[in-house]
């Protein structure tokens, strides 16, 4: 558990990386297409970012938990996507 | 700082989220395309993978640390190749 001015960093980094999706899951469903996404990476990130939210949970790291959460979500949108469009 | 089995969780689940930008990198440079990649994830996550790095150090936490410095290195990479073929 870290506290005050570090734990708001991990906040506003969690916020970066978890909004960082959002564009992508919209392109993907708009644009019906997501060649250029690697399946390795959509893969793995999928796992990755779940395995992250355990690890935060364990840790009792909350901003790992709250933005591993929401980028799970999204990561999940765009694997569907990869799924469906290919 | 965590110890043990949970800080062992959270080495692997860098692993998969720092791996998973390798071979996103290498479609990217091979097929000179990342079209479907979107402007926003892109640039949200390089500056949040960032700020992640800078909490880890802060916050005294291996894995973050250890994860974050590697995808950021990948993901300049999926930068650069967005910049270069769009």
């Amino acid at each position: 558990m870290v506290s005050g001015m570090v734990e708001v960093l991990g906040l506003i980094a969690g916020f970066f990386t978890t909004v960082a999706f959002i564009p992508q899951a919209l392109k993907s469903w708009k644009s019906k297409s997501s060649k250029d996404m690697s399946w390795g990476w959509i893969i793995l990130v999928t796992i990755g970012v779940f395995l992250w939210l355990v690890y935060g949970i364990l840790a009792n790291d909350v901003p790992v938990i709250a933005a591993n959460f929401f980028t799970e979500l999204f990561a999940l949108s765009v694997l569907f996507a990869k799924l469906k469009f290919g």
